[in-house]
């Protein structure tokens, strides 16, 4: 029996109870600052209310204000936090890492450095967390197509585990795999996390045409597939061009991180439905007041990669006109543009 | 103004009409011995039964008993037919065709050789046409993501034409493109090609998922999503690998020709709907009966290729373990399997 202390009680930081359970490993589940009525309703009913599920049996819910009594003894962390809790998880975390203890994230997205240079939440991680743990821990994250409804509800699932070294990852995969827990191995985070982060980003994209077609009232068809899979296929073509300037393998977009990630959040959430918000006409700033308290990982890796961008551009690395969605998600969240499509700026060749 | 022959009249070649009517060409559209109906009704009240749509005041519309006259003259023929038709168009309306008139075909195919060799449906229409055309006519074709009752209704579309020369394609584009019909040209008509017939196949693919939920019977989610998105991106990486195989282009997989393509057709109906009878267990024959009178193009793609793939094995071409879903879907269609995901035979590596 191994022991994981899952961190954050998020939806997709508790939806990882069900496979570690299935599987009989103990699980200490985590409570962030934030996550505090989470933690309270597991204690008192055992129920989720995010996910709307009880937990299973075999899991200890913890507070924050336990959190060295639970990482104590585990065997594996599990980083179940999103990516604004980033630095929060290094600072108070970090101190409890050790070298034989790997880190398993769930966490999206990317940062970026003074020069434009954009960097992996595994690497970001590294580079917060306290003195002594800096450069000896094994930072692992998982990508692919999971939408933490479906996975506590034991629908079949496919993931990829990332991270630097393979015996960990096989080590890793070995203790959690299940029979609707499928899980891939891959020695490129870089395209691994750079897809995990930008599906984000992309899927509101592809949400800004359902929105439109609200908008352009009837014209006896019930849907707007033709518009929707441009989007789809430019997301797909962006993400090509990024990975490429951060040295990520590009086949990353055609299996389960790029193309299989993206199609899941397409269809799974809060981030489509801004990006609907948007397509209708609704100004971002109106859009954020409505979606109070909803975690926007999407407006949060537009920001960061579309203000790295003109570093990167001077220093050679892109072309801006790589980026025509990417950049007007851009001027919608940040300059109040109206969404119109520059259709016959896409696939730039 | 340019003379536009479109031969077939269903959906695709039929609403062709619209960029063409649009663009004030003169269209001609020419019902193949399956139209006749559709030519009838066109006729007496502009109507077009399957695109439930009035069509355009100028287009004029011809039996397939008028071929030589509604070509006579034509700058351009579009072939509007499906891949069952590739015989019929090649013999009877070769005679007619021009080295000076360029074909633009909508038709979606691959045909295999002998030794299993898979070949494009532009080059399989040259083998086909009469001796004196043969090597002579210059055969385009268009892939990208085109539900033809969205681009009837002058929804946002982008597509790509396909073909051997440069300049018959930017002509071809300069003449048929609109503020809503957007094109892109590629000289890699094998990797579009390939996507665009692939496409077809994994639709059905993907809609497995969505029958699979039916059967799993009710439990507290509306959807299945991350096993749909398995799917998907599992169709994208089997297209890769295809395009290895055929020498085509794999970075069609990340942009309208593959992954653009697909996901519009995963909501674009017959081939979809097919996959979901699949999912929820009616066997294929029984499925075939309640489709009757439906063209199949997924089928007939899935047996063209999963039936090349033991030559192309045995001459060390592919390897069998890239493609289990294609195979797994050749089984429902042919062996009564019943519907058993290989999840961990997936992304094969």
């Amino acid at each position: 029996m191994t022991t994981f202390a899952i961190v954050g009680a998020g939806m997709m930081g508790s939806a990882m109870c069900w496979p570690l359970s299935d599987n009989h490993h103990k699980v200490r589940l985590v409570g962030t600052p934030l996550d505090e009525e989470i933690i309270t309703s597991i204690r008192q009913e055992r129920y989720h209310p995010g996910l709307e599920r009880t937990i299973p049996d075999d899991v200890e819910a913890f507070s924050f204000t336990q959190l060295s009594e639970a990482i104590q003894g585990a065997d594996v962390i599990i980083g179940g936090i999103s990516s604004f809790g980033v630095e929060w998880f290094a600072q108070t975390v970090g101190p409890f890492m050790l070298p034989e203890v790997p880190v398993l994230s769930v966490t999206k997205g990317l940062e970026s450095k003074p020069d434009g240079d954009l960097i992996i939440l595994p690497d970001a991680l590294d580079s917060k967390i306290p003195a002594p743990q800096k450069g000896t821990i094994r930072f692992n994250a998982i990508g692919g197509p999971c939408i933490a409804h479906e996975l506590a509800a034991r629908r079949q699932t496919c993931v990829v585990f990332t991270g630097k070294n393979l015996t960990t990852l096989e080590y890793l995969k070995q203790l959690l795999s299940t029979p609707y827990y499928h899980i891939w191995t891959s020695t490129d985070p870089i395209g691994v996390e750079t897809c995990a982060a930008l599906k984000n980003a992309y899927a509101m994209g592809v949400g800004l045409a359902a929105g439109m077609m609200d908008n352009a009232g009837p014209d006896g068809l019930a849907n707007m597939y033709n518009p929707q899979a441009v989007l789809f296929g430019q997301s797909c073509y962006e993400m090509r061009k990024l990975l490429e300037v951060m040295g990520g393998g590009i086949d990353n977009v055609t299996w389960l991180p790029g193309a299989g990630d993206l199609f899941v959040t397409v269809f799974g959430g809060r981030t489509v439905r801004l990006g609907m918000m948007l397509g209708r006409g609704i100004p971002f700033s109106r859009a954020r007041e409505i979606l109070a308290g909803v975690t926007l990982e999407s407006v949060e890796i537009i920001t960061r990669v579309c203000r790295a961008m003109p570093k990167l551009a001077e220093r050679g690395k892109i072309r801006k006109e790589d980026f025509p969605l990417l950049l007007h998600m851009y001027d919608i969240l940040h300059n109040d543009n109206k969404v119109q499509i520059p259709w016959e700026r896409f696939f730039y060749q």
